[in-house]
């Protein structure tokens, strides 16, 4: 079998055989294939497309190409999550200690990632002492004993997608329907968990910029997840501007805990109740959307999703008197709050650069060797819709200096557009596909 | 400027701009842009394509990437001629003697390529002690003088396209019509030549599978070429057959003087005749091509056509003798004929395998360092439509050994296709593209 064989067929339009996809992964894992054939099959992918069959394939070889957890020694339903990345996102810090409380069993593997604030492993270590490297035997007696436990992704987890990435992402070839797939499934594949839920972004600040596009994706992941044999959903939602109100690990921390407190309503616990509720639904723990809905939040009121977070804490490590006590959490020196210039209803908030604001603060990281300030970043006061009054503040800067909270609320005031008539809002939840 | 964004851009069926263009070439000949970025550029370019004004900067700035001869020097007006490839493709050394008999200045750069024979180089250097590894001076001096000279192509000729194309041949990104046009055209305008007439064969041996593809690629090149500012003009040709009757470098030689002698009809002589014709009425030598075919024709009648090969011979240091008497040539030791089985008509004949003969026996190389036994190859008895008696040859294999001889004989047998009826062939010269 020769990879330019493989090139040219794809370039014609063909589909690859099983056997095919397998030659060209082990062999690009193995370093047998070199880059520039891969990117040039990748762009051929891109341009000419793949069908599920193809995709299917690609995946599974994809997940081969490292370990694959076997979750098998954890009684119950093994849930997991996966979100195409937008700004403010701490959904699995609300939504998995409340599944975990309504009967699931979150064994979740997590990464740092670069952007605009660190991935959930970077928030949870905002709990003095937390630590995710530990060991598989403690990873799964957490599981069985509390339900919920989150590990640092182990590096032999599908090295494929981590060459196959990295190539990608500077060869202009990441927007592709099947590559996107394959890329998603393969770990959640390898992460061993029979229910998975997909959280799908669309809109201005999220990498699927139409709704149209987030479906297309949103069809694909699903479709994969159930020809592999999980039960699978996903959720659309709008990415028209940041999630909840924070941005930035601890302050994201901090607004979760509020969350699972019951102290907070709107967007992040509405999306946390839809995910949760394909969860619930589509492991059997619940017959429809709205009773799943209604166990969801009781585990609020009745204490056990905070619980649930704070028996994870404590087993990994962490105080877990911060989660009763959020003032145990880093916290920055200075605040800064932005006043509106003049007034009127808030009809767009550039969540792209809300992010920004944060990575300026140092909240993110740009490069995998950078440092992270778990203290600093934004909190947003007004929301899409929201009236404001001249003077009054359209958010908070959490900042390491007076100099670096000036700048960032400059940067703050730009995110924002107002206009005089009120705004109304389409649905934030767009569209659940199954 | 970024290459990413670029690649983003044809991938999404933007048109580069001259600037883009230019910062790709440029940053790719210098070892800038990666491999695996250029490759996915050209998977692009080659699914979504390039408009004119692309496919002319693209030609022009890989044409810039080195050497640009500059032929003021010489006087009249200068022509040359590139052929897509074919099995036994001895055109230049008709045309390049006969044209320039008629007044037509050839400076013309030659290559030693890969394939079943040697390039056109390879095959003058039958003639003992030729070399074309002559200065820049006495090359353009031997071409005011007497009208022609062959020189190696210089290393420093378009080393884009040298990169360029050893990444597109391992990526399945060679059948490109802009990458094609823009690969030929650079190296032909490097040239620096007034006049470039273009042989583009088509059908089942050569690189363009069908007339239409041929005839798009024909003006493609046309197009480029007349945009840069010169005189251009394509013939189309079918190559379901080899050229002629020899296949081997000394046995091309042979029939080419056989040809400028008067001594050969057929196709070989029709060709040059097309492509000589193009060259004088375009050079404004000659009014019609009729008058231009007459006007070669009187080359070989007067025997200038012979006299200007046994010039360049001679002034490039070989044995002129060798042209008025060709058993002063390589010769091989072994002559097999190689007999028909049955009767028939002549009905295909695998130009690509009748290759692998002359490969088989030496005649060509695989890699850059391969040696050429010049003396050996294959003599065709029979072409498409002849009548073959039982037992009749269809041709002589010249080998170094009996052995060698026996095996390509078998080899050669398997080239033939014959049936009862009588064949008629299609035109063999499909079109003219000005």
């Amino acid at each position: 079998m020769q990879m330019t064989d493989l090139i040219a067929k794809k370039r014609d339009g063909g589909a690859l055989s099983t056997e095919e996809i397998d030659f060209m992964i082990r062999g690009y894992t193995r370093g047998e294939i070199p880059d520039y054939q891969m990117s040039a099959m990748c762009m051929a992918i891109l341009l000419r497309g793949m069908d599920d069959r193809e995709t299917l394939d690609l995946t599974m070889s994809m997940m081969r190409s490292g370990e694959v957890l076997d979750l098998s020694p954890i009684k119950g339903v093994k849930a997991d999550k996966h979100s195409t990345g937008g700004v403010g996102d701490k959904t699995s810090l609300v939504l998995c200690p409340m599944v975990a409380a309504a009967g699931l069993k979150i064994a979740k593997m997590s990464g740092r990632g670069l952007g605009h604030t660190g991935g959930t492993i970077d928030k949870l270590e905002s709990f003095p002492g937390f630590s995710t490297a530990i060991s598989e035997e403690s990873f799964f007696r957490n599981v069985n004993d509390i339900g919920i436990a989150i590990m640092g992704q182990t590096a032999d987890l599908v090295p494929a997608d981590k060459l196959l990435y990295a190539l990608r992402d500077v060869t202009a070839t990441v927007p592709s329907i099947p590559l996107i797939v394959s890329s998603i499934m393969s770990k959640k594949l390898a992460s061993g968990a029979d229910v998975i839920v997909l959280d799908v972004k669309c809109g201005d600040g999220a990498f699927m910029k139409t709704e149209e596009q987030a479906r297309q994706l949103a069809r694909g992941l699903t479709r994969i997840g159930r020809l592999a044999g999980r039960k699978c959903a996903a959720v659309i939602t709008d990415m028209d501007q940041p999630l909840g109100y924070a941005v930035g690990n601890a302050l994201e921390v901090k607004e979760a805990i509020a969350v699972l407190k019951g102290e907070q309503q709107g967007d992040l616990l509405q999306l946390c109740l839809e995910l949760g509720g394909c969860m619930l639904t589509e492991a059997g723990l619940s017959w429809s959307m709205q009773e799943a809905k209604l166990e969801l939040l009781k585990t609020i009121e009745d204490g056990s999703a905070l619980w649930k977070l704070a028996s994870m804490v404590q087993a990994q490590g962490g105080n877990p008197a911060a989660v009763y006590d959020p003032s145990l959490l880093p916290a920055a020196p200075v605040v800064l709050e932005v006043p509106a210039a003049a007034g009127g209803y808030v009809s767009r908030i550039h969540a792209e650069q809300v992010g920004l604001v944060s990575m300026h603060l140092g909240g993110g990281r740009a490069t995998k060797e950078d440092a992270i300030d778990l203290s600093v970043g934004v909190v947003l006061r007004k929301k899409l819709g929201d009236k404001v009054e001249p003077g009054e503040s359209l958010g908070a800067i959490h900042a390491a200096s007076a100099e670096k909270a000036a700048q960032a609320a400059a940067l703050l005031l730009d995110c924002y557009e107002l206009r005089p008539e009120p705004v109304t809002r389409l649905p934030f939840i767009k569209d659940i596909i199954r």
